[in-house]
């Protein structure tokens, strides 16, 4: 929408700031900015402050990078998880991706991005050198790599992967086959492929 | 996503709120946290402040409750627009869509919603006694209803009708018909029923 100057400025730069969330247009950001006008002034005052708080307080855990109320974060810090365990991921999304699923009970590595030549984005940028030094420290039995399945992915993996090769540790990889729900006929050959070679037992002995 | 406390609780803050918005689940409000996270502090209390201060600091225009920076709107202190009509409305939503269209000069009257006995909302919980005043005021030649096209904003069209016909004033309504570039086979049948009784001469003379 177009407002020709005829509104509220304030208004205004309320829409364009929701504006510059991933995947809101000036009509989505319209029907936030009016959602909150119509509640309470304490609702605003909460939305606002824990946005704030949230950027102004959160640490980045020193160990391994996640976000963090404290220097170490609660996964480091979290005595009952497997501390031979490893898993290395692109982002903080990633972590909350796989604790979601409650199938993970090792550490994490955040590397803060992949390798990518196209973006200028190479190992000296991303938290290599810390993992590393994590594994030359010894008492890890395994690195798993769950970095996306891109060619930036892809290097990433080799990188890591010759990287530490010279450590007595295992580096596994995320399986990748059909997904849960999607039918053969839309699965990509790649992936289709990969899933008939890495076939398994469908009961195991 | 379940985090099942593992994550900071800054950040589960910050996405609990975003997902008190309208159409935004969990996953969308950790989208736009972590866009936030990964932004610099200064864009993040720009983000905030214009919220808080849209909450705090904006005013309802004194004669026709539009969203105003002062006592008295941009639209009601235009000297351009034309004074002698009056274009009713739900809400203020509708006067930023009415006012991108660029095809209406006069004034507005935001109502605050429309009757509906469903939600216990009657006449006298709406700004139809303002209206009213206006019109006794003198001076208007036309009230435009721009109302929903639902039972409740036909009910709020006669009541305010009824209200305001012992007053010289016209009573206008916005057109309805085939929306532009709608199929005629998917325009329901009560739409397509209307524009056809209320066909006009293709080429005006």
């Amino acid at each position: 929408m177009n407002f020709n100057g005829k509104s509220s400025k304030l208004l205004e730069d309320a829409i364009a700031q929701f504006s510059t969330l991933p995947g809101i247009g000036k009509k989505t950001a319209t029907r936030f900015a009016l959602h909150l006008l119509r509640k309470p002034e304490i609702d605003v005052e909460t939305f606002a402050s824990a946005i704030l708080k949230m950027k102004q307080e959160t640490l980045f855990c020193e160990i391994c990078n996640n976000i963090s109320d404290a220097s170490i974060c609660k996964v480091c810090s979290d005595n009952s998880r497997d501390k031979t365990l490893i898993c290395v991921v692109e982002g903080i999304h990633d972590i909350l991706a796989i604790e979601s699923t409650s199938q993970y009970n090792g550490l994490f590595h955040v590397l803060g991005g992949v390798i990518s030549p196209m973006d200028g984005i190479g190992p000296s940028d991303l938290n290599i050198t810390s993992l590393i030094e994590r594994v030359r420290k010894g008492g890890i039995n395994e690195i798993v790599l769950a970095l996306p399945t891109t060619m930036e992915g892809d290097t990433t993996n080799f990188y890591i992967n010759r990287k530490i090769e010279a450590f007595e540790v295992n580096v596994t990889i995320l399986a990748r086959g059909v997904a849960i729900g999607d039918e053969l006929q839309y699965t990509d050959e790649i992936t289709l492929g990969q899933s008939i070679l890495n076939r398994k037992p469908f009961i195991k002995r």
